[in-house]
């Protein structure tokens, strides 16, 4: 991790957000209590930031300096959340198309996905707050930088926000080897919700319960799982497939 | 790397040689000289074993035991060549469609495409000796054990290779960048050879110019290029889709 990766020391953690820097989750020691701990707890909870307790050797293997048991991992990206993002997309009159990654924790897998969600023309990726990958610096860079042009929320409540999605219309599809739906016989000219599964359980029964198409990719050797970037990057490129073809808008 | 990925020293690895073992490379000392190694190199010759002269420090990171100056490094598979494959095929009855990898350089890329190319019902990936990953044993773990269950050529002459797959019928596909063809626009209902090239330099000039058909991916983003082995994926998904469409044979 680099050294402009992180903040460390409550003081200069309190001075980050206050100047509203960009945070991805603030580590502290899991006894850690004072006046001054507290009152970073509560401008964290004020700002809806991520806050995490944990061993004191965890925070050890991120800076070996005065930290006081208290580091602030920055993020890359500026996150957003699906509240603010789908009126967004309304407003400019795209056909939504946005990437939801139920636990992906390969930060390699989560770069790619991200640099073909931006090639695509894809408008958003949803990631959950915990159990997955963030979109720190180690993710930017395999990303090929794409995560500087595409929007990532990133939601407390991963089953709310596929949940909010739905209300709002966009068809929610989930890949899943379970399905024996081809995923070329779906219909993806309305907005769409892409749903990938984490690389060892898929997709969470509760996401999967609010899917409205459930397709798989065909598979026709022994090992029977594609890696879940390149399964994302063959479906992701129906759906354009599919809107090139009907001459729909696909950015 | 394991200690049982590589066998070292002149008599052994002559007897390496004398029990078939799939062997990847033998590397030997840059000024190595003596009968014994003279005799190594002469059934190496008979065998078109790949021998490159290196360094000993390239040996010294690979074995710090008394090499004498040779270490021949074990295929994790058997290879084959076009020559063989092709009849084989012809004789199997089967539409066949192999994935020619042009200089791809990155063990997790190559994995992948290994990956995605036994999960559709390619036959065979073709590799040049020179300038590529091999097969080993990082390639087989990211290929997710693949590599055991889809056949590997590796090619002396990788241009020579794509002219014997064109001369035979194949149909040769090039995705580049370069080509303002939509890959779906292709018709892949013939024996298809698809090229992917190099992460850096896509595919060399002399194999573009054997392409029947140049394709590209088409892209909406700022970014511009996907990771080489979701376009593979991309890519060969199409090659399986068109087929199940026209009730054609996949595997």
């Amino acid at each position: 991790m680099d050294a402009n990766d992180y903040i460390y020391g409550v003081r200069a953690v309190i001075e980050a957000i206050e100047a509203d820097k960009d945070i991805d989750k603030i580590l502290v020691r899991k006894d850690l209590q004072s006046d001054l701990v507290n009152d970073m707890l509560q401008m964290a909870r004020e700002r809806h930031l991520l806050v995490q307790r944990v061993p004191i050797e965890k925070i050890n293997r991120i800076t070996q300096k005065n930290h006081q048991g208290v580091v602030a991992l920055l993020a890359s990206v500026t996150y957003t959340r699906v509240g603010e993002l789908v009126p967004m997309l309304y407003e400019e009159g795209v056909l939504p198309f946005v990437i939801v990654l139920d636990g992906i924790t390969d930060v390699r897998n989560f770069g790619a996905i991200a640099r073909t969600a931006e090639c695509c023309g894809a408008n958003a990726l949803v990631i959950p707050e915990r159990g997955s990958v963030s979109a720190g610096g180690d993710a930017m860079k395999t990303s090929a930088g794409a995560l500087n042009y595409i929007q990532v929320c990133r939601e407390r409540n991963l089953v709310s926000a596929v949940k909010y999605l739905k209300d709002n219309g966009y068809q929610i599809v989930g890949v899943t080897e379970k399905a024996n739906f081809n995923y070329t016989q779906g219909t993806y000219d309305t907005p769409v919700a892409l749903v990938m599964g984490a690389e060892d359980v898929g997709i969470s029964p509760e996401i999967l319960a609010l899917c409205d198409t459930r397709v798989s990719i065909p598979m026709f050797g022994k090992i029977g799982s594609l890696n879940v970037s390149v399964a994302a990057g063959v479906m992701m490129y129906e759906v354009v497939r599919q809107r090139l073809a009907s001459d729909l808008e696909v950015i």
